[in-house]
């Protein structure tokens, strides 16, 4: 199957150029100067297919690095399957995710890891690689990072909050860094001190303050900065490279401006929910349907911050400087009925989460259009970092020879709105972004050389996405 | 012509790949799968001329974007012609320059920009760009900005040292980025107080401080770190973008980190001499031939700083946080015999100049055999952010279809010995970098498309460089 | 003449203390335990006069560092005479001024220090000392700063703005920093970029933008940040200690704290207007007898600060954290009618000044009812820290046995209503605090021994006060 | 009894003044100028006792707010008693200590706040008062600490390291912070990170380093700029005042100046021997007699740090620029012999501790003949600082009427050599500042008006020191 994508403008994270993309089976075989005949060869008339894209932009697929697709959490399942998620991200633009293995406290991480492979293999719709998640750092963890890391599973996070479920105390985040500094991993760190979290909730609940807005109330700035600024003398201490998950606070991401001006290996990554959404308007939201608990659908953790606080418009700016270096999306949905729902009295029983898997390209792209971001630094903020970060470039994240064929082509002329009744492929009952109205859109989404979305349909088969083994990081400094 | 070449592993500013790459007349026509046959149709037997670069690196030609061809300057010129200067870039793998027109008090600024297109047309190797210096701040002088745009001379050079023949004041400054913020002009800064300096070196020549050491020792970090912060600050309150050229005091680079971080588009360029040479080690040096005026041949401005300080490993360590973003040579060369011997009595009488347009490839890539920076990370600093700073990206500083053919074949397991007998074809009777040894080879440089150099020959030929028409900068945030 | 001041709470910088003050000719001669019989001895019944105190505050008098008495400044001259203007003073606590000789271009310092001399002398209500203003640093000015400081003058001030009437060039700064370094001398530093002011001011008016607003938007917080910082850059280079007067931009606060964290000598100083007042709020006035004119009552440069961009509250901060030591006045009336009127068509020509002499004492201690500062900070603030700043604390500046008889007695309990009609013996035809009301009343003002204030009479005598020869700073680190 | 001190230089925190000193029972009754018949009276033929100390200082008695008298560690007591330490504080011109009361986990704070008085009483040479250590923050633990502050305990602190011992998590933190927030309390912190050192030492242990060398490396500087960070966050999210204890990094040095130039109540101490000492000379030295075990003299918590790293000469700048406040001694000797050396093959078996009360105030004015502090500084760093940090200012910490008559003249013409066979009065088999040599002498030590220690003799009484019931802090802003 060879596919030529003509007359369109490649953006690449550097910059622009037109150009038509030649995509030989799997791979992307040339790219080639728009209209060229290379040397009398007419490649047109020797493809299978050719996909006129004048107008738009080509662009790498999409590299959705945090996501949680039926993950187990406070006693139910996050919504999405593998084979939903992908499907929808897909639908998205985005052509390859990264997944959290869960090793909970006890657990081993590789059997884990097998039993994540498992759940996963033949049922996503776009490729999927893995980081693992270790709780309790057991001698035997320290081994199995060694083991993992040939597996392709070259990243480990940790957490500094959700005792007994997923917290790690300093020491044992010590000994996986310093495993890390010797290995080459990138650690991942969820920084929140969980401990002042914890009290917190037990002091709001107490008082009678039960609903979603206490969510936010209760996990405030101070805990991620501190929880980040932790994390940053740990890997200083051990010389490990650290990547900080879902910040969200503007003092957080300060902290990680500091560390990187000091010549440190840290890394930030946020998400479109902390780009766009406030603790004052979403969990702060009422409906007629749920009341105060409307807020429940946007609780997740690092939680939405005050807009009065600016830390919305820091974090656009420190996409800007480079002080956050990608944008994720933490998906990890949940319905309000049947879920959301078990914490209507209490707002600590909420499972934490949303969906946006599917809409992160283009939530990103609304940010070019307002004028936060360049073309480039789009493609830079949503593939070729992600891809670069997590040992997948060169194969991802870029439009270039040898390159898998993962490519999307978007057309900044066309136009999408997000709603539960509009854009929505996510196993979920409501939509963290509905009313969301994006002035591009995704037309045709290509995976390894195979066309699975195109004119507004889905095109392609559970299982065509596989297990993408990573290499270690290549953005260290 | 068309030229392929084959089997080398290809390196832009984000990562690397194998690919060959088909150079058809001036422009890169494709970029292709190494061996492909692209869907049965045989490049190689194609082309005119295939070149196997097996084992070695393909990059985009440098573009040096800081260069002082024939430049006037204290009664004598820069030793270097257009003619020999570029030709001495190419040798080093440099495919573009960006040279400075001069206006001095009283001169009109589009009639130098005239005399610098006529003192380069027909003389050089490779292509070439001008920035403006602007002097006094004429209300000429602003209008001459919007049609120097037009020209393709998109960034402008003011001086805050060096009173009576460069220097503006902070209200001609003000005035110039008023205007750089309202046609997207960058704004280009010498930045040292040199009203502080004049004192300082008034008070050594009168105390009998008269060698080249003292250079050094009055034009302080405090100079640049002043002048730094004001010219931030200027830009700050116009909206104006900053570029800081020859940056060299650590202190100077935490000014320009912070207004970085802080959201500002401020930008620092370094040199090489400000990573590997020190006060002490060269404007102390003495030698049998000059005695302390050995240290002559690298007064420069900025000075070279104290390796105690711990400049240099600073400096490294930015070009590593993207706190400065590239390396240019400040190449304006002057020869001991003739030009430097001025000021063998009084060292604020030397012409101020180091020649380094030949080795600032090879100088910067021993930084990455010395662990400082990664390979792509190479090609950034010295070619893809200058385009992109620059407004040549597209055409320059990146190897895709459409841009110009300037690509260089960069050998790692070659070897490099710099010195007036070995590596020199600057018009310099000394070297600044006598006796360096670099690990790696520039093998062969193509100029859009032209084989100019190979296999330690000059092919090419006065004139075949052309002036490259800027756009307006394409690296702001 | 013997007092004595009984059972009042002595409040000094440090903490308070209940005590009484035995006042001996024009010396403290003692504190003692109040209501103490002092091993049998009646202090009470040997002294000529007792004043009780029972409730109130007993304070060491005021002193303000910063006053123009009828300085000569764009035609005209500060209203208020060394007579009128001390006189103020005293009616409101303080009891000892630094006044500024004033030295322009071409001038002797030494002529005009006699000169100043000359118009005090015989006229003060309370005692005085001068700093020198130095504008063009001639070699003899160097000179003459060894000289005034065996006069008691031992601290210079420098502009870095007024061009053609006060502004020193970088240059001269720096000759005058160094003579400050080596002879102990505080330099002072009006810190604004005159060249960047000039530039707007003359945009400001050629675009018709005539209003006193206008003056504010013409000196932007840059302005003051940038040569806040150059000062202090000199000063670094020179070792000199830097006086930074009165600072109103927080940018500037965090300057000064930036150079204090790095162990410099470097001290701000800032006023009651940039505590209470705003650009928005009186610059921005208009009223039936002025229209937008009225905000001529509160030009002065620096500038009044936007509340909107939370100057103010930073500086309540910063003398809370000591990033600024000490509050002046900068007093330097003038009429609206006949002087400030010069303005009418171009804020420019409005003259520079508001005047405050009689209201900082009480303006300072409202932050204390209002919770911004302590009551010993109160103290430190206006009395302690300036008389140690300029080399005149033990006379003054504290109880304490030895000093001078300056005290003031505060009624907490006291009232005391600012305006024209109500408490205003300032020589000027409006006041900038009109309306202003305290929580507490200056009752009595003692100087060198002798009542000059009480019972809201003033019982002093023109010629009260005496020149204050003063030493080195004391408050040097 | 009634003291005169006359003709002595009076130096308090603020300056100096020649005044004498009179002294009535145990309270300073007045400060008179020097020689002052006052008014007729002749005071020195009224008193029982003139001392003439002419050309010597006289200073407000020593405050030590950080000692351990024989406080039960390791399974061992410090080695000095409230008899024995209190008694050698005296000999060094402290004339009041704040000593710990501990609570271990499970134990009830009021209890041990009784049977620590109970240790105390009758038995102490000088003035003492009271901090609390809490372990476990039970709720009864909240509310002792509003009973204690009624007892006179105004201060409460916390441990970030001694796992099982002293450490309480954050979320108990946390609480204590919002009870202090609410009740006016001072909150201590011994801030290293506690969980990652007991990482480091288990490691090094098991790696054969058992040296007291080796306590040093295993606390690095990251675990205690890290705590002091956390300890600060919280700070900022309760709103609570925090002291932190014997800082000893420049970074976190720097943690603490960021908080208050943000305007955070938040204080820092250090001692003497992270000002004197470090890591390579002492932790590093070695003995004929103890070999490598040589370095188990200085093993104290926070460690004696690198001086290539800078700590020491940052250290004094803190205290220059008060981003330090005050120096203690965390006073806590061991002997070698019997105590010590339960380290002897395990490093982290060594009591924590040094012993320094009797030194501080030499060690202190040695840093004003040394050029580092001021004389007023260096009684503001020992004296009056701690006494408004604690709430004992007007009573201590000052000479003043109605303070106690804690009295130290002090020789600056006189030696002192510190040596276990020279000036060595606490009850260690050893001297941590053996061969330390001052440029100065405690001459007489008055203590609530009864002269203790005089003419090198110690002639109080045990018993003399009495429980200082504090208020609240003096020192917050
Ligand atoms: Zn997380
Ligand atoms: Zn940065
Ligand atoms: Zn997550
Ligand atoms: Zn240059
Ligand atoms: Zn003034
Ligand atoms: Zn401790
Ligand atoms: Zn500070
Ligand atoms: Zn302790």
């Amino acid at each position: 199957m060879k596919t030529l994508i003509k007359n369109g403008l490649v953006v690449n994270a550097t910059g622009t150029g037109m150009a038509d993309v030649l995509i030989d089976g799997e791979t992307i075989a040339a790219v080639v100067a728009p209209g060229s005949t290379l040397l009398g060869f007419n490649l047109e008339s020797n493809v299978d297919v050719v996909i006129d894209v004048t107008g738009r932009y080509v662009i790498p697929g999409g590299v959705d690095a945090h996501t949680h697709m039926e993950m187990p959490f406070g006693g139910t399942n996050a919504s999405d399957t593998f084979e939903t998620g992908t499907r929808a991200a897909a639908w998205g633009g985005t052509t390859s995710i990264v997944d959290f293995v869960v090793q909970y406290p006890g657990e081993n991480p590789l059997e884990r890891y097998n039993a994540w492979q498992a759940k996963a293999a033949g049922n996503c719709a776009i490729d999927y690689g893995f980081h693992q998640i270790l709780s309790d750092v057991q001698d035997s963890s320290l081994t199995a990072m060694d083991e993992l890391i040939e597996e392709g599973v070259s990243s480990f996070k940790l957490f500094m909050a959700y005792k007994g479920v997923f917290l790690s105390d300093d020491g044992q985040i010590l000994k996986a860094m310093q495993k890390g500094a010797s290995n080459g991993a990138l650690m991942m760190m969820h920084a929140e001190n969980g401990s002042v979290i914890d009290v917190l909730v037990s002091q709001a609940i107490a008082a009678g303050n039960t609903s979603p807005y206490h969510h936010g109330l209760t996990r405030p700035w101070q805990a991620e900065e501190e929880a980040t600024h932790r994390a940053i003398m740990l890997a200083n201490l051990t010389g490990a490279p650290l990547y900080v998950v879902h910040v969200s606070a503007k003092q957080a991401v300060d902290q990680i401006a500091m560390a990187r001006d000091n010549g440190q290996n840290v890394f930030g990554e946020t998400c479109p929910q902390y780009l766009y959404l406030s603790l004052e308007e979403q969990l702060g939201a009422s409906s007629d349907e749920w009341g105060t608990f409307e807020g429940a659908k946007w609780v997740c953790s690092t939680p939405l911050r005050s807009r009065a606080e600016g830390h919305q418009h820091h974090m656009w700016q420190a996409l800007r400087t480079n002080d956050i270096q990608m944008v994720s999306t933490d998906h990890c949905p949940f319905c309000m009925k049947g879920q959301k729902d078990m914490g209507l009295a209490d707002f600590s029983k909420i499972p934490n989460g949303i969906g946006s898997v599917e809409h992160r390209m283009d939530l990103m792209y609304q940010g070019v259009v307002d004028g936060h971001i360049t073309l480039p630094r789009w493609v830079e903020l949503t593939s070729t970092t992600p891809a670069r970060m997590f040992g997948m470039y060169g194969k991802k994240g870029v439009i270039q020879p040898g390159a898998d064929g993962d490519v999307v082509v978007y057309d900044p002329k066309g136009h999408t709105s997000i709603g539960v009744q509009k854009t929505h492929h996510m196993n979920m009952d409501y939509s963290a972004w509905e009313g969301y109205e994006i002035d591009g859109h995704v037309d045709t989404v290509i995976s390894r050389g195979k066309v699975v979305v195109d004119n507004n349909q889905y095109v392609g088969t559970k299982g065509d996405g596989k297990y993408f083994k990573r290499g270690l990081s290549q953005y260290l400094i």
